[in-house]
């Protein structure tokens, strides 16, 4: 039978600021990308997210970002590598707190936005993000992007690296995603991207932008949550793997 | 032999700001609280102050406070006590993920500021921190005044509560603190205040400012460490115990 | 020809977080209590808010806060009065150059929030609010509760003092505003509430909760605009004062 | 007779945590590059740092940076030029409001750090401080590195663009800075670092690290203060200046 684990980024509201449907997103997925306070996340916001989690046995993971709550941590910072680790250590220990204080607890890391963005390719970053993981708890899988930096030097440090692919992103002829830039980039039609995440798994192939199938290799399947039609297209997803025999379950042991 | 614990404020330099001499005070104390980066204390700062500690011997507690950085947590915020409680076990798990990464961890908790403050007479957020560290790890020793509702609150909850004196304050004839607004609040010879920790850790008793002898309970005296001055003193204060056959150490199980 | 000034809290948003529907409720007032970046509001969104603003005829005046995103300013902080009225007048002046960018000015200031309560009756903060003030443009009217400290050292200081009233709140017989915490504190009927207002506004009372009428003298009246609701309230309220004839306008002279 | 502006950081401390003494700055400077609060600066220590940049006649500049406390704006932020004109705005503003209450004005504006790098030769950000400064007051002049996009987009935008040259930092051959990474980038002779900076003004150049003599042009030398060392460095350099018969002067109108 084949497995997949759905992924989604939660626990972004910060204070007064609601963002994303956390409890419809958690009844959904298997692993949840926890934000841990630096670009999203205040202190209650991801207690009562880690109790959700729990509720629904959806795995927890750090969603460690930069130090940016106006820009939601999607602005590269040029973070000097030692006090990024020691900052991804902070995370993942303070949201690790807050899970316990939930009944669950951390079991995997994923880096966000720009952060994620610079492991694919900036070595110190990257290593500074392995390096913190493994010095909290070397069990922790870390998800990222096939071919990522991240990934490889997870893979050197002992590590399990977890690929995912993206269930509303365009993928290249060579099996990258369309830039965000170019046509074909976004895709917004849900059952078409049911329809994709469904061959993905079973088939191992998704339709590219010029018509080919490429295979991509992936473990997790990142969906998108912050929005009312991301909702409904994780939804779809959800269904559409089930209806094709597809068990969901988190790549993490802990669940 | 009597024995007693010296504690005192670290880990509160943050970015290009540096705060005390870490590395003066953490060879004096027996116990050091540790910033958790409300109030002070970036990651990096956090993670090689436990490291001193650790290379020290010294134990490590969790120095909450209010999340305000341009007040130095020195400001009384009307924060809800969910809310606070939540902040404080985020404290409490970031700065034992830097204790960790440090080779120690956290094996107390005392509130920094204007929340130690709080704590000595508002429930709700003396109740607060009391749920959050018995929420994190009930075996941890809560810091506090004698008489405060943090410590009453500790009793309650079944965790430790411990009381600490101050080697640099003035007491009144009924044993409380002199307020800083009044004379004889503050010492500053080291030699006389060092006499006075002496006085207080043998006989159970200190002078105070109307003369008379006052009993004053304490397993844990804090010392100053912020100023090069408040260094010196802490040494004559070690020194002045030796000479008494006072052994020091942390009354907080690992150290 | 009665008139009256509408007044809203606008400019919340914060980076990646919405709140509010700005351009919505700018159609409607005539006074824009923008934020000013301490609580709430990137500077980004103030720029935009006033120019929003500038292009409805709407006068901009500076919602002054806590510096606290985490608690939205709603907590009290006790902020020493010299710090804070520096405070006050940084965010007054960051937003004054958010303003001229929009092609306006600001021209009064209202504290947001739990500042807004303490200048009520601490006397401290109520000063430094009315320093700021003063010292910034002292031909700035000051926006607040009929009787509160603020409005007293305004009239003391020289400064406009505008009275406001709260257009889906209860009054008690006394004539104050019934505490959230008992029945009658919100009204949630638009029909009914603008009704209130027109009577308000054109008599000069409104029914308490006890069924007497009670006089209210207001230069303003204050909608909220952070819910759908809250926009649906202002509508019908600017409706039912044009029906009645009353001239809407704000009370600060620029426009 | 010759004459020259020498210009200093001031106004970096934060709250609790003191940074350098703005008043020994204050006494030898002639312009004060004044922090804005976003990297450094709460807006007391603002306004007390112009106070004294008033009293001793010094011209304030806003020291404008990125929204970055932890890493005191030295790490490179990607932020949309959009977004950093608008906080460039604020900061300007809020630091103007701060030298009105303290009885000065801003007259000018200088990127510090991370940005000043980043407004060498990153053409969006460049544009962005340019942007930024013109919209608020097109009369400032803005203080930047011979040679950068900066100071080249000052001109095409009609500003006054000023060149400073380092009086502690060695030169190439070339007339360029000595990368920090290589030997001679840091003088730190004070009688040495004086004759050069009189030679600098008097004959306009300063001998390369390879030994030839190259030619420096500069209105404004940039003198460190963050250090005991730094202060006695400046005094030096204003004491060689003076008695080599230059006069010291704001290039700023208002002083």
């Amino acid at each position: 039978m084949p497995r997949i684990d759905l992924n989604s980024d939660v626990g972004e509201s910060f204070g007064r600021w609601r963002l994303g449907d956390d409890e419809a997103v958690l009844a959904v997925v298997t692993s949840a990308n926890v934000a841990c306070g630096f670009h999203a996340g205040d202190p209650t916001t991801l207690r009562r997210c880690c109790e959700l989690a729990a509720a629904h046995g959806v795995a927890v993971g750090a969603q460690v970002g930069y130090p940016d709550l106006a820009g939601f941590g999607r602005r590269f910072i040029d973070v000097d590598p030692t006090e990024l680790a020691d900052a991804v250590t902070y995370q993942i220990g303070a949201l690790d707190a807050m899970a316990r204080a939930a009944g669950t607890r951390v079991s995997y890391v994923k880096p966000h936005g720009a952060l994620y963005h610079a492991t694919i390719d900036h070595e110190g970053q990257a290593r500074a993000v392995i390096d913190a993981v493994r010095g909290y708890d070397d069990t922790f899988p870390v998800l990222g992007l096939p071919g990522s930096l991240l990934l490889r030097y997870a893979d050197d440090a002992g590590l399990r690296g977890v690929r995912e692919a993206f269930a509303d992103r365009g993928y290249t002829g060579e099996g990258r995603l369309v830039p965000r830039s170019q046509p074909g980039a976004l895709l917004d039609d849900a059952a078409d991207v049911a329809r994709r995440v469904v061959r993905l798994v079973t088939e191992g192939v998704v339709a590219s932008v010029d018509g080919s199938d490429v295979a991509v290799d992936a473990e997790s399947v990142c969906l998108h949550g912050d929005t009312p039609g991301a909702v409904e297209m994780a939804r779809a997803v959800a269904a559409a793997l089930a209806d094709a025999g597809v068990e969901l379950g988190s790549f993490a042991g802990r669940a």
